[in-house]
């Protein structure tokens, strides 16, 4: 366990990369070894130095000593130089599947919050259209990568030198399902549904169509169905068969959140005491889930927070199971999953600066 | 048919109530007979004549002749005097129970917004609860109630006194389900999902803790998983087991409508050709759906319309299918509803005062 | 009078432009002679005879006979062809000032609803930077332009053949502060502080940082300060110097709907009833002026109607006064005063088609 | 200077008290003596020890240890036994008229976010109509209390025994205001026009007519006219006649933060260099309050914040401005605020545990 490791950003300028940003800036560990903010500037933002985060996003002006939050031009010579050990990489995929690689060569382990690097089989990559799909770097690359969920996989995450942190929406199926598919529990052949709704920032930056206040406004809208990106997550890390789960998200009117209402049927009759009791086995010494006894999680409750939440509900003869997990899409479906990760990576308490 | 009928509404003050009012006042065969309002109204307010509607819907105030928005003192003798036809109840169950048979005794038909006569089996109506179940006048009552949902009744509503008039929720789900069913398309061995999302105004216009502003924004949650009130309309009307379908709603964060998210199996691989022919053939003559094909619906297309919206996406093997329908909860899904009930009636144009 | 006209709308893809055509296809004069939508068609489009406009604005889709739901490539000729008497012109202020003259050449009434043609003098004009400004056509045009807003032009808009409809915020101010600055209860010296509120569609419909919903959301800002382009208006039609008003327009977390709050002193001690009669004598034979005796108009009153909401309350010396106004500013604001403007053209009553 | 104080609060349950129980528990010099939450507690809930918080505010669940998050009987004797040296009161200001004066007398101090008091003037205190007005106990309690706002006076509270914690509304206007009245700039004989508006949970967690979501959402009111209780807190601090300002709150349909936008005349013209020249004067060494050089704060920026926010904009002549301010209603506007004169009067960082 080191004291401290010297991080590095790319792509603080989305609303992922923001919470980051204020993620690591507070953590206990980095207090002496403050992150270091790298991405695309402008000749003219270089001249200065760089681009203050002030001016990216004003929430973080003025709240820390000015000097250290800057964004500055991105080169491998000043990763180097400074002596980044750990990299996050809030980009976009495209620019993950070049630059991870790179940065592994160089010695650098990798955080990435991309979609570049969590699925491992080319079938469920399909729906990325990879450029560089087969080629052998990215054969070799994809063969180190872990799953960046903690609670699945922190034994491997520990030692890992590319960590691909997990989709939102997957996050927020995959946590609910995993203990009870592990414990044989679901009748897979009735199959699962996982109902899901998500906040605007899940949408990203960019101004578009969709992300026009008057299309989200007061509105409800169905997207992505039978063919989202996360869909190959819930496969591979659950264990699923295509046929065996329907993923729809939707458009919720809020800034952020993610709420999952998932359907399952279950082999032999069970109650509700006993559901928890496979939850609290398979989360024992996680700190990031709560598990919801006496109601379900609604999105208020996580907003804000690293915590995914959990909540079931079964119907009469115990056969069947509606289960509600919440979590703050920029947080436990990003940010804060990331930083969840340099802990377990850096042997630190896993909940460090998260609460 | 007649040329025009004389109507009350009991119940003006609520949310649906509103919404009647609105679109009885501008109902084109209603222009020579305006409806009646009557309902609970102090003494001094009795003193004065009644209630202005500008003071209880704000929106309303000034927007037609004056002299007729006022709510009057409730009694039988008063809907006597004015020769009402059709009374329309905007009322709670438990008052439904009490007054509807009163109103079929003194010849005058009813349309009851409320659920109290809307289930057959003693078994469904358990969740309400209601205090004069199985007395003789209940159980009559009962016997001569129509389902007012005139895409599946509309032979029968012609001719009924009595018309309950279906939930919200109900017809967002009976509508996309029912042509599926009764063309024997569906499997339903393996379930039905129908996950459901409503603005608030569906929780009524009482100032609880689940309708405070800071409850209900930014925010969403389940409620009444495997118990809600509508699930025996469901049942009864779909012509389902209970354990062949789970229903949840869920409180949306905004004003109102509802977008329902339906999950099926088909017995056998279906197009969506094929599907879309069987909607088709079976809301042919039904002015008041609207089919989507190129895309799914949206709360925002259906709410201040009297529509309810169906499209339907299918997975690649055919075998499964999302339905997505959309309603204004508080038009298709009560108020509007009730005026296509009067219009079948009366034989009228089902869509008449509704566009 | 005139049974009915042919009119055209240029520009119906934006907010605007469909509650324009949401209104003129509803008319009761306009039934027999719907109107003619024109725009920007792709050459793809126009082989198909143009765009539908249930593609352009889904809520529009088969609420109505869709045959002629659609939006025709513009062109003179086709307007001429179709005997085109009034032009709605739902366009950009730049194109407004080419196509305006272009259509009174051509012998077809223009209301305009762009800031094209509302300013008398070149001061005000110059925060537009019009390419043509001084131009000879320009100052030709602009003399006979009648600013539409009947509560204050109805006789001039009478015989009118170009109307200048005016801005969303321009009319929330005007007409609550033109009947008292006309009867000179204004203490001038002291200044007007008008502070308005705003909806997110009076930004548009294009995709910004501005009108993301991540910006909108949950959030309030103030922005053109001292400098919105609509203060040119109040000077002009309230008769004010610059320096008299303050007039300060919000980023409302909101659809629609504009309220101002604006802030006068009286010359001498007024009270309320004296404030209402002016009001009152002012706004006779004016039926899309709301006043309120008893209380201050909101904007859930208002949205989605015709009519500007109107109320007062003085302190207690009665030498100050906060007047609060509402309106939406796609209809009343937009959409609704234009209609207002062609009843008024063609002399029938002014609301029709407004309630 | 002391380590650590006990400190307890009454009335944890509001939203206030929510933000002022996550302050305190994770304030830096309180980790060793945490907070003892106190109030009402039914005697089902006393038999079990108290109330747990994360049946109160389910955010708060499981998010800390569990065993200290509990709200017990309030009792002064419980308060002597666990030692308690500050209380905060975030009770109605009814019953902090009482129970202030009976802690002062038991030799704890008492931080009160009420308005029971903020008041020296009883002509101001009239709008609150305390039962004990003029009493001497009343007379002696509010002669030592100090106003809560360490920006203007933070030597007094520094030795204070009793602090009125002031308004929301309040420290959004006074804040902006007072360095400029201080200088002397403000030509006050034109008067000052402070515009507000608050999201909803300024209005609290009682369920009424106007907190409910359909009243609130996608809306906007002015209310408090004229008479709105803050009014006497801005004359006391900033030193004004009622008649040399206009107050208007407006309910905003957000969950929470404040925008106030100020209208101010200069005595002699100003630039906006000399502006923000007082403000920095005035305002050095307060670490919560943020002054925006380039840009004016937005609510978005401010909430979930301790800080206050301030930007102003001169019209050409320098002669009027425009300032903005915004800040978290419950934090600055209340719980930080509160904190942030605990740090006085222990001697701490006047930040310390805000960031």
């Amino acid at each position: 366990m080191n004291e401290t490791v010297q991080t590095a950003v790319i792509g603080v300028t989305g609303y992922a990369g923001a919470e980051l940003a204020r993620l690591l800036l507070h953590h206990p560990h980095l207090q002496s070894k403050p992150p270091v903010f790298a991405g695309r500037v402008d000749a003219r933002d270089a001249e200065r130095g760089g681009v203050p985060l002030g001016e990216i996003h004003p929430e973080l002006a003025n709240s820390h000593g000015s000097g250290k939050l800057v964004q500055q031009p991105f080169s491998w010579e000043l990763l180097e130089d400074l002596g980044v050990e750990v990299l996050f990489m809030a980009t976009p995929h495209e620019q993950s599947r070049q630059w991870a690689p790179e940065a592994l060569k160089r010695g650098i382990k990798v955080i990435d919050l991309s979609g570049a690097w969590r699925l491992n089989e080319a079938e469920n990559r399909a729906v990325y259209g990879f450029e560089d799909e087969g080629s052998a770097i990215a054969v070799t690359t994809q063969a180190e990568a872990v799953y960046g969920m903690p609670e699945l996989f922190r034994k491997q995450i520990a030692t890992a030198r590319l960590i691909a942190n997990p989709g939102c929406y997957a996050t927020s199926v995959i946590l609910p399902l995993k203990p009870l598919a592990s414990a044989g529990l679901l009748d897979l052949e009735r199959g699962i549904v996982a109902d899901s709704k998500s906040g605007v920032s899940g949408a990203g930056k960019a101004a578009t169509a969709k992300t026009h206040y008057m299309y989200a406004a007061d509105n409800l809208s169905a997207y992505g169905v039978f063919g989202h990106r996360h869909t190959g997550e819930l496969l591979e890390q659950i264990g699923l068969e295509r046929e065996q789960i329907v993923f729809t998200p939707h458009l919720l009117p809020i800034p952020r959140g993610i709420l999952s209402t998932i359907y399952v049927h279950f082999k032999t009759p069970q109650t509700k005491a006993n559901v928890m009791h496979v939850y609290r086995e398979f989360f024992a010494g996680s700190p990031m889930v709560r598990l919801y006894d006496n109601a379900l999680p609604q999105i208020q409750y996580s907003v804000r927070t690293g915590y995914c939440d959990i909540g079931v509900q079964l119907d009469a003869g115990g056969k069947r199971a509606v289960i509600v997990s919440c979590l703050d899409n920029l947080l436990k479906g990003a940010a804060s999953q990331a930083v969840q990760n340099l802990n377990v990576v850096e042997g630190w308490s896993e909940a460090e600066g998260l609460e």
